[in-house]
């Protein structure tokens, strides 16, 4: 169980850690928001950083590929792993450059991740899939056996995580307070855009109601 | 200078190598379209990812950080990083849910940072800054000595990187073709939406500019 977010060294934040955030349901809500984690590997000294589907289970993340997948061997064989997702909110134009930011959530999972075993193989794909694409597995073909085969699902526990939030408007110097440039955050979001059919059928609800545009 | 993309072992493509692209303007199209990058390092066996604002400056990206920030210092000693970019283009609907999948356009550059010497930090902070809130250096209140004094620019030179473009339309198995189930594209982007303003001055135009909605 996840007792404490940011609080181990390795997690807690030194540069501006008043956008730290310990509340597990932060940690939960960004993991949530997001579509893609980019997970950081090490090979002989190298890191590597991937982007990679994924979504929380509980208090781990799981991640599917292949079993010809360099990574998802490595991951599976419990290399030092890093799984970090960063949901952009908004550039910040303050009327100095220096104050000038991004407006992000961001949540960094340290740890070793393990292999799902085979028998729990499908009900995490099925997260996996409910997070990305929400009431689409009972309609989708079902997985074959040769499918589950080929896929490789690794769990890393949230044992060790921490959450930046960056929010809110610019925070100017006071002397700067009457520079003459405007100064704001312009909004930014991934949004969908009308679905693209590769074929006859209609565009089912549980899509329209997923990504809603 | 860049002469290939794609070309090491370390970069060349064994999953899905038909996603690779191997041109130079496809890896400066990816870095230019992305305002975060996720920058990978390590630390005692430990990788770290990091999101970070960044921008392409000929064939290296610069990023910038505090001179209080270990992620800097590491990348000015010249750890071995990652600097991963992905722009999520759509989520795939495939008949299956193994054929599902996402659009996405990735790059990633591997290698050593350096720091940018004190003479060309401001050259490259400006250069930062264009690709982040185009137009807005001249307008915004003048850098100071102290600020630069307090900012770390590295430069990663893109010598060895790849691209991968996932785009276009599910591929399902051919026996898949008549399953009952829509398949296509939900198209995502980042989208802006209208500017929020912390004082009464209009939003100007080049904000308007580097951000339709």
């Amino acid at each position: 169980m996840v007792t404490s977010v940011g609080g181990t060294p390795r997690t807690r934040l030194r540069r501006l850690p008043e956008l730290a955030r310990t509340d597990i349901d932060t940690l939960y809500a960004v993991l949530d928001a997001a579509l893609v984690a980019h997970v950081g590997i090490v090979d002989a000294h190298q890191p590597f950083v991937l982007p990679c589907a994924f979504a929380r289970d509980g208090d781990r993340v799981l991640l599917h590929g292949s079993t010809g997948s360099r990574l998802f061997r490595w991951l599976a064989a419990g290399r030092p792993a890093c799984v970090t997702v960063t949901l952009l909110d908004g550039v910040v134009y303050a009327r100095s450059m220096f104050h000038s930011s991004m407006n992000y959530r961001s949540a960094m999972v340290l740890g070793r991740a393990a292999a799902v075993p085979d028998d729990d193989k499908e009900a995490a794909l099925r997260v996996i899939g409910d997070h990305l694409m929400p009431g689409r597995w009972d309609s989708a073909r079902p997985v074959t056996r040769k499918e589950l085969a080929g896929t490789l699902v690794v769990a890393l526990p949230l044992d060790e995580a921490s959450v930046k939030v960056s929010c809110g408007l610019p925070e100017d110097e006071p002397e700067d307070a009457g520079w003459p440039a405007w100064a704001g955050v312009v909004p930014l979001s991934l949004s969908p855009g009308a679905p693209v059919s590769d074929d006859v059928l209609p565009v089912p609800p549980d899509v329209v109601a997923a990504w809603p545009t």
